[in-house]
């Protein structure tokens, strides 16, 4: 999907949510828990919920490698199913990837090759030969980890160097030599809040995929504040608190209102800030 | 494994080789790229061949991922057949996987609990709750990206912060905190030559994974003058130079040469340095 496609979606529907299939066995029902084929039925009983409430899906790789094959298989379904029934979803592998070239080379032919995902999300830490095998896949994307939700962002990413850049900087000023705002997204957490005035100085242009509203207590209105471009240029994604929301039978009901009252919120938001 | 048993290994051996399980299909003999389980027989033939010579092996999970549900299944029977044959060889998942803690965990579950693997390469750029999930299992090893072998590791690692500390020394000290040279290792590469130096006077009893011998061109002697301890601390890897160095039905035998070579050149090099 290019990013005209991606803007007219959320235009469109008036969503920019991003919901994050990241099931946890646990929380899921038992007669799910219990089913052969429990993880992809629990998620297309999300897909099918929330699918008019969001314009992407972003399936955490973790959360189905944990399980080996099984897990995998899950996953690929979960893929095809989406692109089979949603083809106007944007569909992120959320795997933090990066490696030497060949490597990565792999992994892009992997996700981008066989899986057919709209974008993965990549690490940045051994830079640009880790990152650019991602970006030959026309109309696809790399999301590059920039400043992350988590307390352990404040470990690295904020230290400033010499030059007085802190590293999430150096990340957003360097890699634009590697890709543009039409195949590169970056990673910004929304417990990050007036920071997003400080990313957008440096990506003005560019998506930012958002997670940590929800579970982990980012706040939208902070989000859209300081990083709303005219075209949006925001994914904000949930994962727990929707696909996780409700325990029960009916976790799909409960998942559904939880995305519709994100995208009333978001629908509010888009008519603040974008032309 | 805990250290002890590793640095015994090593001594009893006279060999820090791990042997990189990075299966290229293009680069197998052509009965193998066929066969139902060729990337598996491709592995198994190798790991018969160079067992004797190495103490670890370390299959790159982008190799296997790329190849969907077969690949993950080849990973599997592979980390498996080591186990049952070859109990004293220490298995690294060279993964670089890092997410926000729940996710981390999830990872941690897959490969250590189910997988059973010694160690996980481990990103830091999301700092300490990405990583620390990877630090539960006893006998279980985090392997941290510090200073890597590819020329992007001169875009972030090198960079210099406001007190005069690169980022490779910042993530060396801080993740020291974290865990201690009994469940913590970390990637520095064979083409950092003199940095090893530098690199020790952080970490100096930590063991060290150093990729970039042979295919990137590291200098095994330069490694051991600058990296080595008296327990010899450094696990140097191997991986096409060793698996594709013949892509005929010789591969194996030949394999065999170029570990038995690394051997002999790593026995001098024990000699030279250790107690």
């Amino acid at each position: 999907m290019n990013k005209q496609e991606l803007i007219s979606n959320i235009q469109r529907k008036q969503s920019f949510l991003c919901v994050g299939l990241d099931p946890d066995i646990d929380k899921m029902p038992a007669h799910l828990q219990e089913a052969e084929d429990g993880i992809f039925l629990f998620n297309k009983a999300i897909i099918d919920a929330t699918a008019p409430y969001c314009v992407a899906y972003k399936p955490n790789l973790a959360f189905y490698e944990c399980h080996g094959l099984k897990g995998w298989q899950a996953f690929e379904k979960t893929v095809a199913y989406i692109q089979e029934n949603y083809p106007d979803q944007f569909i992120i592998a959320d795997a933090k990837r990066g490696d030497i070239g060949n490597t990565s080379a792999m992994y892009a032919r992997g996700l981008f090759g066989d899986s057919n995902v709209d974008a993965i999300t990549v690490a940045p830490y051994m830079g640009e030969d880790s990152v650019k095998p991602f970006l030959v896949y026309p109309n696809k994307w790399v999301i590059l980890l920039a400043l992350t939700s988590n307390k352990g962002s404040h470990d690295f990413q904020l230290t400033e160097d010499t030059a007085g850049e802190r590293l999430f900087e150096r990340v957003l000023r360097v890699s634009q030599k590697w890709g543009n705002d039409e195949n590169m997204m970056y990673v910004v957490g929304a417990t990050q809040g007036s920071l997003f005035a400080d990313i957008r100085k440096v990506a003005p242009e560019h998506f930012l995929l958002v997670p940590g509203v929800g579970a982990q207590g980012g706040s939208l209105a902070d989000v859209c504040q300081y990083g709303m471009t005219k075209d949006c240029g925001l994914l904000v994604n949930s994962s727990r608190g929707i696909i996780h929301a409700d325990t029960t039978e009916r976790f799909a009901e409960v998942a559904e209102e939880k995305a519709r009252e994100l995208q009333a919120e978001m629908a509010l938001e888009l008519q603040k800030y974008t032309k």
